[in-house]
């Protein structure tokens, strides 16, 4: 039942055979890898402003700086987006952080790059989904208590989605995508025409919540330490901009060149899309509260002169790019973390794809962790942007770190202006990072910081791991198994059918010795076993232990011990007859067998065999 | 290292010979079995009052009804005394509710029986943890959030020191029990004195909450529905009354007659001070709010003047006998689900004791379920209440049916009057099952109405199941086991020290065919398996399946089917290797091996072989 269950949801395997790359026109490329990252223009001017106008206290000061932290934003873009045209070009197989970082600059650098990732991904489903759940509020005007339970919809869509598979198809991104730059582009043309030739003024209190309308009226003063921080909420603009750079295979040739040009057409989309929208700001100053919707979604209501029908296609495009952008994290989470598992740091399940060529475990993985940040942070996007931006930057410096590396190892032509650009590019990352980190360190940058080491710690501590198991497993020279089994140990409760043929079995394995062990906890119960042996003519002897503790584990291991003491080349063979019923009954029975089974496995010399007795 | 946490904590284990049997005297075995029945007094009397007060919002006219319940109360407590007084003398080795109806009306009587008691078992313990944390409470003025945290605390404390196993002292029992019995009745007549002798009015005003004055000031009409409401409340103080029956066997002898003896002294104990309190409450008019304290504390303040040491003795005695009758429930609980359990109607774990002596399962599964019903309800007595009573009485009238059956059944001398006391008995505390279901159903009493026929039913089917697994393991005569091994799979993934030693181990079972199964992905992997095969020179067989849906089991499955084909008398022996490390990294080993184990158990006539390979 569960396996229709699966099927239905799931939908019928698909075999390995079937796994084909789809090669991708540019057309087609820009939205499959640019969704992430033009994503962002949604929420991230709103986040510059949530740190001026909630935490700084400064009140109408806050428009200010806008428009020059969004301009060094974009300055950073050029610089990444010129840095990462490097890695495109020198890994036309694909060249993500972890991979460069691996290939240049060693194991422990590339889990750091690795952890970062992952814990990027995690919260880019977090924080998309939770902006894409406030354009609906800011839409319908529903209230907080909605913002988890639609987030976690939307999760559990996608998980099903994704576990089913879904082709990066061009068509399914392509739509949103565009749609959404179109609306954003009129949104900004109109906003300027009205602002520069019909010289609108601010959006009028009448249209701002109350508490709006106090944080409009504080007079703070506006330290540096309130810049950076607003700064590391605009830096957040960059998250998804590597996407490219993994994806290089899947253009069509040339690939490299291909991949370099979108890159650049999606970086200018990014850039002129988030000056725009932060040009739009500092004019219309959309005030906002702790709990009310968007900018965005205020100031298209403002220039659009109420929720009309432009009012509502902005907000649902914006709502379909941001659950575009959470599922490339779907799609990109669990292959880096299959990635990681076959080079042997993270536990085997992670590589193994399920039997819709997905990677399920990790799916499911994303899915839990990403869902409990939700919870936790009770779906607000602003508690969980601090915890974004220092996975992101630290991505980028490991990689342009790498790509530096690469420079100065192969000495490629035109080698020290890429090395240049590269440096420039690593620097100003990790300079980043680290004030993402200061800056933001209380609100919730601590946790990515402290995580991606323990990270590191468990990545390091599972490879080590398998490849001591793999040493310790790999077969000397000559070798040859010595054990054999000549002694069969079958234990017995009281005596059934399942018993006889436990028994039955055990001899059909032809041993030099074998015996009946039961544990008794009463002289009566013995007396009892022994009469029942009398009865059936057991051809085999019994052997009873008493166990005044009323254990079971403690008097079989001292039995086979003193086995073990008899001769030295032997494995001892356990056999233990399981009653087996149907799969809904099955836990009443054998649970001392299943803890006893449990606790025989390390006992070195010893095999178990279960003889199943099917009642039914 | 859990093993040693486990030995301190819970102490070193003992033997079941140990078990043994204390006799005790009427004066110790009045506390022990009576601390449940007479705890009740802490609180029953304000139980009527919150539905008066706070239900029937009826003002002053809350504090005519009171001496009236409170007298139909005893009139119940006579009539219950009377009925189990009979009980002990036919059930001279302990007569629970189970046993007798068991005896008496049959299975699925004595399952309601038991599911009722277990249900009361399991509210005995949220209750009076509540009611003592409740004294505590108002004594020291804590507020309503302490009440959950201190409730669990209490629990938490009581539970391990049962899985210690705590022996039913008298000492333990005799000191809080008599404490709390005399500071009551110091209390009662200390109240009496100053009302009809120093006639001090009502308590004033400025000893109430704000919430409770206003209380005081409704006016509404008292109806039929909230006196018997307010009664129900009130009939909880019967709960616990059946504990001496249960507990014949501890008695010093003449056993049934002291007993008897015992279970007197303790009604007119419970009956008199439970009437002394509600007369002190119909004089002093303790009104209360939805939060305030308990009524006891509030009438022992003003009639001590003030929080002395009088005032707190008592309160620490109401704690103390609250947190014993809870414990009660400790020794109940488990006791009685481990007789379910040996009849067959509860998984056998239930019946097992632990190393202590105590049956663990059961303690742990009593503390889990109250800890969620406390946590449910807010460690809020008042709340709990409406849970309780209807159990307690299915308990009795069951009880009591079965003694009706008893008479008629063997006719002893006098079965007439026995017949006839036992008759009133049950038709009355059925009816009171009755009142209470119908007055506080949508307060709380559907739910152990709805929740014990769902136990009848899992308990029937449990007992089904086992019956049919006996009857389907019996041996039929002139059993013999017929199927033998023949035919050895061993599965392969790669090669390496643990398939060579699982070859070995499998070759020395002497079969008439052993083959090696592995399961490829790609022709690539099936090439390179093959060639390992050469180079270590393997002396059996490799067969190998491809398996398009990366899946394990179902190639697996298909390929022993096909082996089965070939004979009629054979169990297939699958032999798995295993890589066994230390418990702390197992976790990265065998996952698809145990899936599959789990599968291979559900395939007749097969058998798993688990070879380990100990890693280190």
């Amino acid at each position: 039942m569960f396996q229709s269950l699966k099927r239905l949801v799931i939908g019928r395997p698909i075999a390995t055979a079937d796994e084909g790359h789809q090669r991708l026109s540019k057309k087609i490329a820009l939205p499959v890898f640019a969704s992430d990252a033009i994503s962002s223009t949604a929420y991230a001017t709103d986040e510059i402003l949530v740190v001026l106008l909630l935490q700084a206290y400064v009140g109408k000061k806050a428009w200010g700086p806008i428009i020059p932290i969004a301009i060094i934003v974009c300055i950073l873009l050029v610089i990444v987006v010129a840095s990462y045209r490097q890695t495109i070009h020198a890994y036309p197989s694909g060249g993500g952080s972890y991979i460069v970082s691996k290939e240049n600059l060693g194991t422990i650098p590339s889990l750091v790059a690795g952890s970062s990732l992952l814990v990027d991904y995690i919260l880019t489903v977090s924080v998309s989904v939770a902006g894409g759940v406030l354009a609906i509020r800011t839409a319908t005007g529903l209230g907080h208590e909605w913002a988890v339970p639609l987030c976690l919809i939307c999760v559990v869509v996608m998980t099903l989605a994704n576990l089913r598979g879904l082709k990066e198809s061009g068509a399914l991104f392509a739509g949103p995508t565009y749609f959404y730059v179109v609306m954003l582009v009129i949104l900004i043309c109109t906003g300027l025409y009205r602002i520069f030739v019909q010289h609108v003024g601010p959006i009028p209190e009448s249209m701002l919540s109350e508490e709006a309308i106090e944080a409009s009226k504080l007079t703070g003063g506006l330290g540096l330490y309130m810049l950076l921080r607003a700064f590391s909420s605009g830096a957040v603009a960059l998250s998804g901009v590597e996407a490219v750079s993994n994806g290089v295979p899947a253009f069509k040739k040339p690939e490299a060149k291909n991949a370099a040009n979108t890159l650049v057409v999606m970086a200018v989309i990014l850039g002129t899309c988030f000056l725009g929208v932060s040009i739009l700001a500092s004019h219309l100053k959309p005030y906002r509260g702790e709990s009310d919707g968007n900018g965005l979604g205020l100031m298209a209501e403002y220039l659009y002169n109420g929720k009309g029908f432009m009012f509502w296609a902005t907000m649902i495009g914006t709502f379909a790019i941001l659950i575009l952008a959470a599922n490339t994290a779907y799609a990109d989470f669990p292959r880096l973390s299959s990635i990681i598992a076959k080079d042997g740091f993270l536990p085997h399940q992670f590589a193994n794809r399920g039997d819709r060529l997905v990677f399920s475990n990790g799916v499911l993985f994303l899915a839990g962790v990403a869902s409990i940040l939700i919870i936790v942070f009770n779906g607000d996007i602003s508690a969980l942007i601090p915890l974004y931006a220092f996975g992101v930057f630290m991505g980028f410096t490991l990689s342009q770190a790498g790509m530096v590396m690469h420079h100065i190892k192969l000495k490629e032509p035109r080698w020290k202006l890429s090395l240049a650009i590269n440096a420039v590019g690593a620097t100003t990352t990790g300079l980043i990072a680290g004030i993402v980190v200061v800056s933001k360190f209380t609100e919730g940058a601590w946790i990515p910081a402290a995580l991606i080491p323990v990270m590191v710690f468990i990545f390091y501590s599972i490879g080590k791991h398998y490849q001591h198991v793999k040493k310790s497993l790999a077969v000397p020279v000559g070798y040859k198994a010595q054990r054999h089994t000549h002694y069969v140990v079958v234990l017995v409760g009281k005596v059934n059918r399942g018993v006889l043929d436990a028994i039955g079995y055990a001899r059909s394995l032809s041993p030099e010795r074998i015996i009946a062990l039961s544990v008794v906890q009463d002289p009566e119960e013995e007396r009892r076993l022994h009469e029942q042996w009398d009865e059936y003519d057991i051809p085999i002897e019994l052997h009873t232990v008493s166990s005044p503790y009323r254990e079971l584990t403690r008097p079989v291991f001292s039995f086979l011990d003193e086995i073990d003491q008899e001769r030295d080349d032997d494995i001892i063979t356990v056999v233990i007859p399981e009653s087996v019923t149907k799969v809904s009954s099955q836990w009443l029975h054998n649970q001392s067998a299943l803890a006893l089974k449990a606790r025989l496995l390390y006992r070195p010399h010893t095999v178990v065999v279960s003889v199943p007795v099917h009642v039914d």
